[in-house]
């Protein structure tokens, strides 16, 4: 087969298209022919070194995908679950999703519905279910409120939807002006853009009107302090991303003082503790939602991913690439 | 009444002995006629204008003390605390513990006993509560082993004496070489050296031996990004002070791979919310116990407060000022 391989955590320099043999599945494992992969932010992190899971070198990243069960090792699930569609994880060891073929536990695939192409299941796990994984935590926090960063991205304006039809107050912070424009389009109530000079000074009277207490930050390093710093009392940051790649900056008076809290959200780990019947539940309820669909901007096959993948990292916006091996 | 007052929020510098007029007790308020007052971080933060309550300048500093109540506002609890011996807190507005007299509600005095002495007394408050509050954090955390940072300092001693009395394991982190054999011949089985070239090494190594999940930290800035990356997956780093005047530094991988928590610890927070029979019982057990005494390394007079204070803050380890205006 042919797949995208890392050799070494470099970011997408590291990356070359190799033939390699085909994987076998071991028990309690699937092989799936794959038919479309995104290219996430996680991805990025992945590449460099910085994700939660490091896999031996060389490997075919791509952390989840879509595709047709073709194999499967030993096991009822995975007897059940060949011949059929299905969006993967592929986040134990061994190839990703770049590649023609992946290897999957047959715990990380999901049966796609009839009417949700590959394209759209590719991208059923990691946005839509961040999405509804930041909902949990803010129906448990009870926030009338709540503030995104990074919110023209992907995620930021499938977020933006879900919390328009939700009714949910949110504070949308982008990092340029021309995206002020594009979320108020949408129907977004409340942008701030982070590099205004009197950003934080907008923040805080706006977050203090809203009683935003809960913020949601993939962004990390100053950031993660000017939110921290212009909430209100009592309230909780959230980091799910570093795209800043600097730490977070948190001013101590406001743990001390204002009994502030930061803690981070990891969508694999919150699936890993999901219930299997919740888990299969969510992921129904987003193959019926047209807000949870992800807009694909360019699909290349294995190719073309390398050059695609170092677009996106550039712009890092909404522009979403899909990789289809078979392209 | 003679008092040290505080002409602007610039630290030491900002002090004078000043001629007053002697303050009016409001309806549950006290008049103290105050005995000794120590100088603790909070203080010199307050100092700074950097503490969590600012009081309208000049106003003389001093959060907490010792003396005897020498008349009351209007109400009950004020009478009957009216010719006793009194710790109490100086919050609220107006002049605080450095001066003659003070001010205090009556709902923050505590009532000494008889073989308390005014020394004890003026240390009662700060950090010995804080030790039963981080006990408490212990409790409810279910640590079997937790760290502590600036572990030198009184509040340090205090933790290791009462940390050694129920069998808690600490690792003490210090930050000078002799301070490690400080500690070791006061019981301590666990110091490292942050100035140590392997440091971070040597607290991974033992964090994970021990499962330290629990870290207590009064420096912040790099130290803390130093411990939670450090500690074992699932840790909580509470924040307490910031000697280091920098701000956290937070890896965004140990919020969102590894489940940590940031939060921060106030004393006055946590004892308004402690229910008053606890607090009384508390403040009781302090009163009894050995382990909290705080040692006092200089008693000074108002006149040579600003030149003990500077060098407290030069130096900040145990070596505690304390100062009685009738010295």
């Amino acid at each position: 087969m042919r797949a995208l391989v890392l050799q070494e955590y470099s970011g997408p320099s590291g990356l070359s298209v190799l033939e390699l043999p085909e994987p076998l599945p071991a028990a309690g494992q699937v092989l799936i022919k794959v038919a479309a992969a995104p290219v996430n932010p996680s991805d990025l992190s992945f590449l460099q070194g910085n994700y939660g899971i490091k896999k031996k070198l060389p490997a075919a990243p791509g952390l989840v995908g879509s595709g047709t069960v073709v194999a499967s090792g030993s096991g009822l699930l995975g007897r059940y679950l060949t011949g059929k569609r299905v969006a993967f994880a592929a986040l134990t060891s061994g190839h990703g999703s770049w590649a023609d073929y992946a290897l999957a536990s047959v715990r990380q695939c999901i049966p796609l519905a009839r009417s949700t192409s590959f394209a759209d299941g590719a991208n059923l796990i990691v946005n839509p279910m961040t999405v509804l994984g930041f909902f949990e935590i803010i129906k448990k926090q009870k926030s009338k409120a709540v503030i995104h960063t990074a919110a023209a991205s992907s995620l930021g304006l499938m977020f933006l939807r879900e919390s328009l039809v939700r009714g949910l107050e949110v504070i949308h912070i982008v990092r340029r002006k021309e995206q002020v424009e594009h979320l108020r389009s949408l129907g977004a109530a409340h942008v701030l853009d982070s590099s205004a000079g009197d950003f934080e000074r907008q923040l805080r009277v706006l977050a203090g009107r809203l009683k935003a207490d809960l913020a949601f930050d993939a962004i990390a390093g100053e950031m993660t302090r000017q939110l921290m710093q212009n909430m209100p009392a009592r309230s909780r940051v959230v980091v799910y991303g570093g795209l800043s790649e600097q730490a977070c900056q948190i001013h101590p008076g406001d743990l001390i003082f204002r009994d502030c809290v930061l803690e981070g959200f990891w969508l694999s780990a919150w699936m890993v503790k999901l219930p299997f019947y919740r888990l299969l539940q969510l992921t129904r309820e987003v193959q019926q939602k047209e807000t949870l669909i992800t807009e694909v901007a360019h699909r290349v096959g294995l190719d073309d991913a390398v050059a695609a993948i170092e677009a996106y990292q550039r712009t890092m916006t909404g522009q979403k690439v899909l990789i289809e091996p078979g392209h």
